[in-house]
C-alpha cells in the first residue's frame, strides 16, 4: 500500500460559469530535515510515506553510503519533521558541501534556507487585480496554443506573463523553475509593472513555485496542474489567488477568490 | 517565439507489436555553468532559449540581485555552456553557500558535481535481461492501476521495481527523485538482486533520472513520459535501455533495443 497522506481542502470549482464549493484531497508536501551524525545535512520536501526507504535511498544517491549496513541508527520524529541518521563512520558535513541545503521536491531547485528566509522575504501581494472566469479559460487556451513544443516532444513547461486580456510573454523550459525564472528576468530587465499582471503556468503549483510567484510579485497564478497543501497554506498567508486544474471550461479556485470577478459580485449581492 | 532547440534522434516506435524506425525531435537539456564575479557559482540544466532572462531571473530568485541594474556585465559562450556575470558589488561565493552546486532542471535535486563525478561513478549496466513488448505494456498498465493517488489529486509520481512478469514494489512521492530514492532504499535495505529487475516510472527521463537508474543498477527504464537528449546520450554510454511514452499499446524504444525480445529475435533472424 502506498497511500500518500493528504489533507482535505475546501475550494471553489468552476464548470463554465457555475461555481460550487467542494472539499477534496490535496496532495501533501512534507518537509523532512535530515541530521546526519548530529549535523544538519539537508531539508527535503516529500510525500510522507516510506520515509525510511527514502532516507536510505537519498544517502545512497548522494554517495554518502553504499550499503544499508553503514547506518548505525535511523530514527524519525514525524511530528517535528526531523530525521536522525547516525553512520558508523564519521562524516564532515562541510566536506560534503551539503550543509543546510534545501532540497526541493520534484522540480525543486534546492534553494537555501527555503522556509527560514524565503518565507520571511516573500512579498505579501496586495494588488486586487480582478479577473473573470472566461478570461482565465481564454488565457489557459492561449498558453496551450503557444505551447507547440510541448505537444511535439512532451518535455517542456510553459510560463506566461499576462493581463486578464491576454498573454504578453511566454517562456519555455524543460525546468518549471527555469520557465518562471525566464519570466522573472524579463520582468526585471524590461521593468514591467506587475499591478495588472498574472502568471499562467503549465506545471504543478508546489510551495517553491508559489514562493517564486510571490517574489516576482503577482497576485494570481493560473495553472493547468494541481497545487500542493503547502503551496495553498503559503498562498493564503501571502495573499495569492491560486487557480489550478484550469482546463477548457473548468477550473478550481483554491485561495483568495476575491479576485475572481464573478465571486466578488456574488459576495457583494449577498 | 519560444522555440526550444531540439535534436533529432532515431528510435524504434512500437504500435502493438509492430515496430517502425523513426527519427523525431527530442527535448534538449542544456547544461549552463554560471561564473559570478569570476567564481563558479552554479550549473543549471535548461532549455537553451532566453538564457539571458533565465540568468537574471535566477539571480533574483536566489536573492543575489533585486534590480537588473546591479549587473555590470553578462555574457555567454553557448559553445562551451559558460555564462559570465559580473555585478557592481563584490560577492563572496562561499558566503552564499552555493559554491559549485549543481542545480538540476525541473525535478533536479541539485546534486553536487553532477557531470564530473556522477558520470564517472555511474555503473555501466551489463545485465541482459530480456523483456517482451507485451510485458512492457502490462507493467505500465499495472503501475497506472496502482497509482490511485495520482488520479485523485493529480500531484504525485510513481516508481515501480519490477521483473518482466510484474511489479514487486511501488513507491509514490510528489518528487520524481524521491519516488526513485524510495525504491533505491528498498533495494538496499532488502538486498534485492537487480539482475532480473527493471524500473517502471511515471515521470520524465531526465539526465538526473537516468543517472539514478544507473546508480541503482538496473538496465531498463520504462516510462510513460518523454526522455531528454542528455538522458539518451548517457543511456547509450551506460548500457541502459530507455523506453518512453509507454501508453496502452504504444511505446518508443530509444536506446539499447537489444533487451527487447522481439527486436533481438528479429536481429537474429536477419
Amino acid at each position: 500500500m502506498n497511500e500518500v497522506n493528504t489533507g482535505l481542502f475546501e475550494f471553489i470549482r468552476f464548470n463554465g460559469k457555475d461555481a460550487v464549493r467542494v472539499e477534496e484531497e490535496i496532495v501533501e508536501e512534507f518537509p523532512l530535515t535530515v541530521l546526519l551524525n548530529g549535523q544538519e545535512f539537508a531539508t527535503m520536501v516529500c510525500s510522507p510515506t516510506n520515509m525510511e526507504e527514502l532516507l536510505i535511498g537519498f544517502l545512497a544517491s548522494e554517495g554518502i553510503i553504499r550499503f544499508y549496513e553503514e547506518i548505525r541508527n535511523l530514527s524519525m520524529d514525524e511530528s517535528t519533521g526531523f530525521a536522525y541518521i547516525d553512520l558508523y563512520r564519521e562524516v564532515d558535513i562541510h566536506d560534503l558541501d551539503h550543509s543546510k541545503r534545501f532540497i526541493g521536491s520534484c522540480c525543486g531547485k534546492s534553494r537555501q534556507f527555503y522556509f527560514k528566509s524565503d518565507v520571511k522575504t516573500a512579498k505579501t501581494i496586495t494588488s486586487q487585480l480582478p479577473i473573470a472566469v472566461e478570461q482565465c479559460y481564454n488565457l489557459m487556451q492561449e498558453l496551450q496554443i503557444r505551447s507547440e513544443q510541448f505537444r511535439r516532444t512532451g518535455g517542456v513547461h510553459n510560463a506566461g506573463l499576462a493581463t486578464p486580456e491576454g498573454l504578453l510573454e511566454v517562456r519555455t523550459d524543460i525546468g518549471r523553475h527555469n520557465a518562471l525564472d525566464k519570466i522573472y528576468g524579463t520582468v526585471l530587465k524590461q521593468k514591467i509593472s506587475l499591478k495588472d499582471k498574472l502568471i499562467v503556468f503549465s506545471g504543478r503549483i508546489s510551495s517553491e513555485v508559489l514562493l517564486k510567484i510571490s517574489k516576482i510579485g503577482v497576485g494570481i497564478i493560473l495553472s493547468k496542474s494541481a497545487p500542493t497543501n503547502l503551496a495553498l497554506n503559503l498562498a493564503e498567508d501571502l495573499g495569492i489567488t491560486v487557480i489550478g486544474f484550469a482546463r477548457e471550461t473548468k477550473m478550481n479556485v483554491y485561495t483568495h477568490p476575491e479576485r475572481i470577478l464573478e465571486l466578488n459580485k456574488e459576495s457583494c449581492s449577498n
